[in-house]
């Protein structure tokens, strides 16, 4: 060992005791005790196969043809049950209610609620089929819906959601909201499992939406990259978990990209059509319009066309120009 | 077999014969006849190589420096029109045009395009490198050009999107926008293969932006992260495909974050700028200058800065106070 | 060969011939001399073993429990030592300040460095924490803190931020801006390493949020998706490194959804809240309150609610109705 070596090793074994005494404080962050855990990893794959039950033709193994659909698909929800059931069952351990009971209970619980979510798939495919129309009515630029199905992130982060959702009717933990930050983190679109959302729903783009976990959605609901559905900002913490906080949109609302939508008590009326960036934090009519004004005058100076005033205009004085 | 076992067996069996009746509904989301898309893990891998070709320096096998600099391209494009041409002649074939065509026909037609293609490189590095020189000159955080290269988002999106483009124009389907999507999902920078972008585009941090498939953007342009340049909404679906639906973009144009601008027939003339989070759906003069404006007023009510008024002000009624 | 073959070949030498011709300009993107560049996937590979030092109960090996945590931590410490001082040392021959140094001498400072920053460790972890218990205050949503450190992307982009901020206050270029790519492409949160942010800080949700390199955030501030606190646009370019460019914020600060706040001059106030896509870019007094406002009437048409104007109200013109 030369000198350098020894010197080195000394300042490691230095900043190892500090370390370890950092990890020694009780605090949130020093928690060593996250043994089993659902794991993220697993969850994922679960996701990933799902996809190949709801979409058959889609997500698939391209190298045979395959003869026998109904061998193939028991096959794919025993494989599906033995994963899925390990992580709900971890997953249940968390919540007050199976405190008591044995790793054994836990995991007939899981399997017990593995199988209540499979007889869902139906549903859940109705549901995703009704996605895939508005996405084609909505977006011209669509070549055709096997476009859609194969690479629109928009209709990956909704098929997402209505898995997870079932899954969080169930009582699950955790497991629904890891699929939709899963989905998060490939779209930009990020809905919570607990949101409730009508058919035909459509997000174009959808890179920065976020729809919070009690929100309510009706049928027929455009909305555009970068919509926020969500809670008016808290300091509460847990002690709101599971009171309204989000809006309520109705059937046949269209929001264009980047408006706010805020709030437990806010109701967009059925039909109403909400401007970009628009930022909402009480109710609209049925059957309105909503949008923010710009301000606009020549970038030499002169006459606001909007406020009809001078240099005084209330964009007179932005600092913004180059 | 436990008891246990087989009443999961019986139940799995119960859900299989109700999915495979689901599957048996003719909707779209049932189509099992998806045989021969394009890949999309090899149209990634088809773009991860094309960035070795367009970056000769930075994307490459650092193990080794290449000495014949001549037969390493030949066999890079050699390696990209194998793998390229498989694609596009899968793609192809979901053409009317090419619908009488064989799969010899396909492929020889795939070839030719790709080999098309390949001349347009030049092209398309001359483009990309006033990408490079606008973003140096419009981002004073920059450490050196290659950080720019091997780390910038934003060029890592334009340099899909001027790839895709140039496939695009050759009248290839669905590869281009399978190549938009994975820019698109690992920048959150969503353009579409058929807009019309000019020289030294530039942008910056970009999660957010999205550029619809008829936009026409000038030269020395600056769009920030969330902008928008897109449709009006609509359920017109694919009768709309190809119309113009998205806006002009004149030369040296600046769009600060979170802008949306709207519609096939709006005209954001030459050298404006427009200010962060507007929402525009009609024309603006060239040399303007636009933006929203807010209202202020003190956390305890009172005044209202902009409107003059007191707490009947525009926000006095806003509940998103803590 | 058949004569298909060779026709394509003479193509591919022919292209061969234009690129290899197109590489010789000299330009930014013909640049060959890009050895020793600090690499990507390396870097990427030491935050995620850093996170295993930072959260030790939960990036980890979950197949043992570890008996011994000090031989574990040393461990630890030498292989990412190991790595992380071989990319600083990359990192540093790129500073004008080490241009003479040899290849050991860079070796050398870049151990030296890579031990001051471990020393900063509990330092990270004590700010991380309190970042934790920011997040479950301010989402009720949030199951427990475990989950926040399993799966929020607020957090991860956080703790990557305060890990990038300490080695680019070591002085060590490129490496903090890689790290902080590497949280941008999975969480969608762009941080400078080079901002400073205060204690308590909770980003919620987080897709598209910018925070500029000279940026000043104080304690207890609250950031929602879509937010930037960046600078104004400039083609001042690399002239401008360094100069204060950025918005300050001060403590206790909530800021909404989409709102853009820029400027090096600009200063939000103490206690101050933004609303939702607010476009600030000149100071805003302590304890007020900021807000755009909208316009509404009946999508038939009639009176403006705000404007009490009739059809030639601001969004009277608006042509984004379907």
């Amino acid at each position: 060992m030369t000198i350098d070596e020894k010197r080195i090793r000394n300042e490691v074994d230095e900043i190892v005791e500090l370390v370890l005494k950092d990890y020694d404080q009780g605090r949130d962050i020093d928690n060593m005790d996250v043994f089993n855990q659902p794991e993220r990893d697993e969850v994922i794959s679960i996701v990933v196969k799902l996809l190949g039950v709801l979409f058959p033709g889609y997500y698939r193994d391209k190298g045979y043809r395959f003869y026998n659909m109904y061998s193939k698909l028991t096959l794919q929800f025993e494989d599906i049950m033995y994963y899925l059931s390990q992580q709900v069952a971890l997953a249940l351990a968390f919540e007050e209610k199976y405190a008591s009971c044995s790793e054994e209970e836990l995991e007939e619980e899981a399997r017990k609620l593995s199988l209540e979510f499979f007889r869902k798939i139906p549903l859940i495919r109705a549901k995703i089929n009704t996605d895939i129309q508005a996405t084609f009515d909505g977006d011209p630029a669509a070549f055709n819906k096997e476009e859609i199905i194969l690479s629109y992130p928009g209709l990956l982060a909704s098929t997402v959601y209505r898995v997870a959702h079932e899954l969080h009717l169930l009582g699950i933990p955790l497991i629904p909201r890891m699929m939709s930050e899963y989905a998060h983190s490939i779209t930009g679109i990020d809905i919570h499992p607990g949101a409730t959302i009508g058919e035909y729903f459509f997000m174009d783009h959808g890179t920065g939406i976020v729809v919070g976990s009690t929100s309510v959605i009706g049928e027929h609901v455009k909305i555009y990259q970068g919509v926020t559905i969500g809670a008016l900002s808290t300091k509460g913490g847990h002690a709101l978990h599971g009171t309204r906080r989000h809006p309520t949109i109705e059937d046949n609302v269209t929001i264009y990209s980047g408006a706010s939508i805020l709030g437990g008590n806010t109701v967009i009326g059925e039909g109403s059509i909400i401007g970009g960036n628009a930022f909402i934090t009480t109710s609209i009519e049925p059957g309105s319009r909503v949008s923010i004004s710009n301000h606009e005058m020549n970038i030499e100076g002169g006459m606001c066309e909007t406020c009809e005033k001078a240099d005084d205009c209330l964009i007179g004085n932005g600092t913004f120009w180059e």
